[in-house]
């Protein structure tokens, strides 16, 4: 079996390199950027291109772990149909590949990765779907080699399961960034945020977030949610958030 | 030294079997709810009431951890200038004490409290501000009890902090909340997003919050943020939060 991977990125990184480490045959890397391929490619020991027209064309399989733009500008002139393609978005529904490839396929991990970080596939749900049931098989059989957590889900589902990602890590990211801001003017360490932020975390393991929601917006503590207004006043994007996400909270908190 | 808690919530239930592991005499457990009086106190082997008349007089310290009204209240009723008194809160000004007591400081633990969760107070960091430099110092020995993270910090900058912990904690947990929701209406498990939700948390102890943001927000990615918005069209208030928080995390990661 021999794979040609798309991407050189956070992800493209990430899962060449746990397929690698399975014993997979990672033939070639192609970027946009030649210095991003090359990186990759001397991780693995693969071939790498910046050119589209050097993609190798007798692999197995090609998985794209690129923008979604690049996504549909690649599949559109790579002209391989017989070979089997897979992508790794959330957010690319299957049947974009309609019309470009007769076998293909999705294989979501759903994790946020970053290419210094090495991650524990082990830990990592993989969502899947298949143009066919052979494909999804294939597709079993791969994800099979990283993780037992293994999902068929239809593009529909991945589309909300994307959504959710992006409140329970970007969003949630963001809310770790603002706090920092606000921790930093009042001349403190962001460090001292840490075990409350791990704590948070882990409560969800063992509690529903609806269960765990402590603070001041649960019953409308006025009192301290205007002194938090008044010293976001010198902010007013953050301020706009607090306002809204208390008024959520309390509105989440107060209606069952 | 004897100590009274007033209070039998999440905070002093955790505090309270903190010290006593540490060998501090707890005596006496008030609370406005007597059963939640007894049942903090018979985990403490400590009396109990629900009267503020029956409070002890003779405690050496009385630490309160109610809320804030509560503690507004109690403090004007209690009555006994002499014992040194200590609130617990993050978003109460020492000099609330002014006028009621003589010794009187703020011993407040960063983090999230649950009655049934035990956590690990030497993880946890103390923010620690006395009337003088003796309560200071007694306040100092007491958080060393518990945990080396001891901080001394003035209102103004306790206040700051309360402010980072609401959305370091609070707004994180409501986006845990939010995308339990939509994971839930695409039929699929919470469960799943847990590794997610636990390497996002992850990630911020080795890297920036700013540097470890990712997602279509940071380069405002038309396509998908626009598929999200239609998503949420059966949610207005979720769609609302989606848009505020891509719009400012675009901000933030273009304005530098």
């Amino acid at each position: 079996m021999k794979v040609v991977f798309i991407g050189s990125g956070n992800l493209a990184t990430q899962l060449a390199l746990a397929f690698k480490a399975k014993g997979v045959f990672i033939s070639q890397i192609y970027s946009r950027t030649s210095s991003n391929a090359k990186l990759l490619a001397n991780q693995l020991g693969a071939k790498f291109t910046s050119r589209l027209s050097e993609i190798e064309k007798d692999a197995d399989i090609y998985i794209y772990a690129v923008k979604d733009n690049a996504f549909h500008n690649i599949i559109k002139e790579i002209n391989l149909p017989n070979a089997l393609h897979i992508h790794t978005a959330g957010s690319i529904p299957l049947n974009d590949f309609e019309g470009f490839a007769k076998n293909y396929g999705v294989f979501y991990p759903l994790q946020t990765f970053s290419k210094k970080k090495e991650v524990d596939f082990s830990q990592i749900p993989v969502f899947i779907e298949g143009s066919d049931l052979e494909v999804q098989n294939k597709l079993f059989e791969l994800a099979q080699l990283l993780t037992q957590e293994i999902y068929i889900i239809n593009s529909e589902q991945r589309k909300q399961l994307h959504l959710a990602a992006v409140f329970a890590c970007n969003f949630t990211n963001y809310m770790y960034d603002i706090a920092s801001e606000i921790i930093l003017s009042a001349g403190l360490n962001f460090d001292v945020l840490k075990p409350l932020i791990a704590e948070t975390a882990n409560k969800i393991k063992t509690m529903t977030p609806r269960d765990a929601q402590t603070g001041p917006a649960v019953r409308y503590d006025e009192n301290t949610i205007n002194n938090h207004l008044l010293l976001l006043n010198k902010n007013k994007d953050q301020k706009s958030i607090y306002k809204l996400l208390s008024k959520n909270i309390y509105k989440t908190h107060n209606s069952e």
